[in-house]
């Protein structure tokens, strides 16, 4: 399965050795716009350091935020080099030879140092994150009050050029292959939303934002 | 939307701090076999470098794999100390204010040196590779053949007591929340199969394999 090669990735070459290459801003922008999670890597020690995030571009800039109190920001909150890597697998693509099996995936990695927001500027990114996570939401919920922001570390990484990287990759079945006796073809996959599931005691209908968050996470076809 | 720590994730910590307190090896398992694809991240020049990877847990070793004519392993491939960082995002906790929103995921990070595989033992890691991603294909083609493992550099990250981390947090809202107004409650997400596109020509009906996928990844309930 080596054709599976979204993930020998020689795209990450192309950070260091083809940056004018390395793909539109506007592809970037979509992969970070629409895949949910990402992985942030710093150095610790010497050694590689890695935890999932939820984040949210905001133009040139992406936000991410934890909690105060919990330690591991505390390596990459002090301007430490950090790589964000986010990524999606689309689809599973099934040739004749394990060989030539590979995936259909969309990948980005922006590299930079953090910095730590705060005061207004800080209120103003939780939100951004809640409504990029589940957008229409803050309008339904009381709004933030000081000593939440104040419990929360929230961190911004730049989008700078020559320092990200996406990939796109559709991938499909070689038509050059023949077997007839093989099926081949894509499994599509996608990440969905299933039915909501109310807490004990709620009584009121599910709301809009939900309902978008259906919307937007539907079963592949 | 602090609250939503799956990604604050102060279970880093525990993998310096408290080894002990890691989570069970059983949960780790169910994680590298549960979740497709994870983030390889390591150090170049002192810098923070991640990949996007396919990957199979094989008992207490994890195997990954990658083109001989990508450079992008080969940070690795030389024993360079990684971290393989795999996380699912399971669900999305929406509570009456955005500061207790949170996440239900899993997560695992594990640690190690990279070890390169040749020969009889790099062959049957190929195949554990593509029979972890789809199930029952190795049976279903042509088997893979020496030129193809000659272009397929094999790696091996070693599972050591010490050296992983599992977070399982299920998650959900809090019984003491109490704004009546507001709908509260968990919007399940998971990775899901769509229908097949076999590629043109293909007359052949999808293979038992397929149908394993769609079992294995059914629209979230």
């Amino acid at each position: 399965m080596t054709g599976m090669t979204p993930f020998d990735a020689t795209a990450l070459d192309s950070l260091t050795r083809y940056r004018d290459r390395a793909g539109d801003r506007a592809d970037l922008d979509d992969v970070l716009d629409d895949v949910l999670t990402g992985t942030l890597a710093t150095v610790v020690d010497g050694l590689p350091w890695a935890v999932p995030m939820l984040f949210a571009r905001d133009g040139d800039r992406i936000l991410m935020h934890g909690s105060t109190g919990a330690g591991a920001l505390r390596h990459v909150a002090d301007g430490a080099p950090v790589a964000l890597a986010v990524h999606s697998i689309d689809g599973l693509v099934l040739a004749s030879s394990t060989f030539d099996h590979s995936a259909q995936y969309r990948s980005a990695v922006v590299r930079g140092r953090l910095s730590q927001i705060t005061g207004e500027e800080a209120w103003s990114a939780l939100d951004t994150i809640t409504e990029r996570v589940v957008p229409g939401r803050t309008a339904e919920v009381r709004p933030t009050v000081g000593k939440e922001v104040a419990a929360t570390t929230v961190l911004t990484l730049p989008i700078i050029d020559g320092q990200w990287l996406v990939k796109v990759r559709p991938g499909g079945v070689g038509e050059t292959e023949s077997d007839d006796e093989v099926w081949r073809g894509v499994v599509p996959l996608a990440l969905a939303a299933g039915t909501p599931v109310a807490a004990p005691g709620v009584q009121v209908p599910v709301p809009q934002s939900v309902r978008d968050l259906l919307a937007a996470y539907p079963a592949p076809a």
